[in-house]
């Protein structure tokens, strides 16, 4: 089981671990009890990973990271509780981040620096959450899903295929705080949210929307509309917007932009004819002649 | 002193520390010169703990904090310097967060991740500050104020009993920046400052009033009422808003919600009407009639 | 080379290191292969110094910082590559910064806690770069730059000498998000840019304009311009603008104010006459007459 383990110093390694072919720890890294660590896997120094997660091979874990992080029952208690942390194949989560117990997460998954991930949580494949960025737990993101740096999703929030979030937007849950009755936010398919947006509780953004770098969103805004301003109202046309530098129009984005994305060879008309129609909607893209 | 003290591997504890019954510490735990760790205390992995601290009972500490972090003059001339730092008994600080010497903090103190309170903070009883939060020091919180994720306090500030203050918001105090004339702002009890919302310096958020998400404060507040807008604008009257769930009436909030505050079992009439008058005038809620 | 090196225990030390006269290393410190270590420098526990960081004499780096951080080369093929990080003589690196390989920074450069900095950032001398503050990388800041907590600086971003930016302010860079072609936001010397303000893609921000709390900028701010709103408009000129407290004219802000500044013993007039105009080129500097 543990073919190759390199370890640097002072590390600490639990019981009932299972660790894959050509592992490497740094100095200082603490593996609880029942954790499993694919093979190839990289935990960079003081790294804490706790009872019950699994990583996937490949992965890269950076230094003082938590995986698995403790919820509030433990912290009533101080006792162990059984809630499994799952990530997939060659994640790569950077210096800092904490990843709470209790979520699923796939393929290919990147991190910054310093994000907290809370309970309760699924992701999708191929997904990035940017540095500082805030996942408070009991919500959904797709595949392909990109939040840049300072991102918080609040609870109950769902987070469709291929949309982009930039930095400092907030998606909120609570309509009239404080109360006990959320509603999430829904992020529809190849919806842009621009810099420092602020979505207001229930609504939704529609597919290919785009909503403007300050807006504050306090209706959900349309499929391809362009929504900007305090309070947000659609001003345009997704389609009108042209690339500043090279005059061609620049939305729907997936068109002329497959970076990250599973087109990216191909271009996107060509990978979405060869999906079926079950693939289609299980990413929920199966109408996009609007 | 150190009765029943568990530690884990490659902990430093230094001299004149006091530990009550009960104490667990992690792996690779820090505890400086001249600590006091009450009974029941549990400190994780990683953690380091200055010198001066005061940790009252049953506290938990997560992972990779800082507790007493060094002033300005410590990183002038490297020399110890006396700032005490007290934490009231059953706090709960979670991992990564950073909480300077000079500051005295209530009872049931909780923190959320990467949190950092500067020096020269007063805080109450039952005070939760989210993850990402950034209190600048200098400033006073009062008892039962609850800041979600990524809230900046600036130095001055004062924020009184039962607020809440939701993410990205910022209490600013400079204003003609840069200068040396600070002017802390002044939240009153019961208001709500919602996400993203922006106060300028030295204005009074007035009593149960409500600061919209998003709102850029550039006069003060006055109490109950509803400002939102780029520059703000008071718009109604918190008592005409309603619960979009339920359609009552969702303000003011204390007679709908109890939830961490001292009326949660009780309501707030039965619980106001416990209280004598000095007790409501110590938490500036003598007078709530308007 | 390691006269009178005091360390903490279990430090993990590696080849090719060379330490100058008085360092002191916290307990748990690493410091990788080719690291030097000028002479007085104080690394707090717990910190991290990769290969190929040179730090100036007289830093204090905070704990559980990582200096030298891995590059996307690393996490890829998971080998060493060469990006050093060369950063200037007394450095004050606050606890849990995250800096990468390949940048360079000036002397009595500062930050908070929490802060990353990415590679290819050059950064001039007595710059302080607040607590959670995130600059992407492939950016330039000037000298007696002043980023306050939470600042966000994206890729391709110039900052010139003696700008202040205030928390939560976001320099963005990609017109048509998301696409391959980015633009820099440029601040000339001596402006402002307040809390929570957005700059668009590519836009100047004018020589000592003032960019309000809040604003969201779509074009670019003329010299001494104050802009304001949701999206911003020039809506006044600094020179009108008095101090709330004396009531004199607050700017240029450098006529009234010194602190931290080259200025801060002569005032900014007998400064800026002791300079020859070679000088003021190389600051941006040489035309402040309008």
């Amino acid at each position: 089981m543990r073919t190759g383990l390199k370890t640097g110093q002072n590390c600490v390694i639990g019981q009932d671990v299972r660790i894959g072919e050509g592992v490497t720890l740094g100095h200082n890294c603490i593996i609880e009890d029942h954790v499993t660590l694919g093979a190839g896997c990289y935990v960079d120094s003081n790294t804490l990973i706790r009872s019950g997660v699994t990583l996937g091979e490949d992965s890269l874990i950076g230094a003082n990271c938590i995986l698995g992080e403790y919820g509030m029952d433990f912290c009533l208690d101080r006792k162990p509780h059984e809630h499994p942390l799952r990530i997939g194949a060659r994640a790569l989560i950077r210096s800092g981040s904490i990843l709470y117990g209790g979520s699923v997460i796939g393929e290919h998954f990147q991190t910054g620096h310093q994000v907290t991930i809370r309970e309760g949580t699924e992701i999708g494949s191929h997904v990035s959450v940017g540095t500082l960025s805030d996942i408070q737990g009991n919500c959904r993101l797709g595949n392909h899903v990109r939040l840049h740096s300072n991102v918080h999703i609040g609870q109950l929030s769902q987070v469709d295929d291929f949309v982009w979030i930039y930095p400092y937007v907030v998606l909120t849950n609570d309509p009239t705080p404080p109360s006990s009755e959320f509603a999430g936010v829904h992020v529809h398919p190849f919806a842009i949210v621009a810099t420092g947006a602020v979505v207001m509780p229930g609504l939704d953004i529609g597919q290919d929307s785009l909503v403007g770098a300050g807006a504050i969103v306090t209706r959900s805004v349309r499929p391809y509309a362009v929504a900007v301003g305090n309070p947000a109202r659609e001003v345009s046309d997704v389609r009108k917007v042209r690339n500043r530098f090279t005059g061609e129009p620049a939305y729907p984005w997936r068109e002329h932009f497959g970076r990250y994305m599973p087109w990216e060879e191909t271009g996107f008309a060509a990978w979405y004819a060869s999906l079926d129609l079950e693939e289609k909607e299980a990413r929920g893209i199966a109408r996009l002649e609007e």
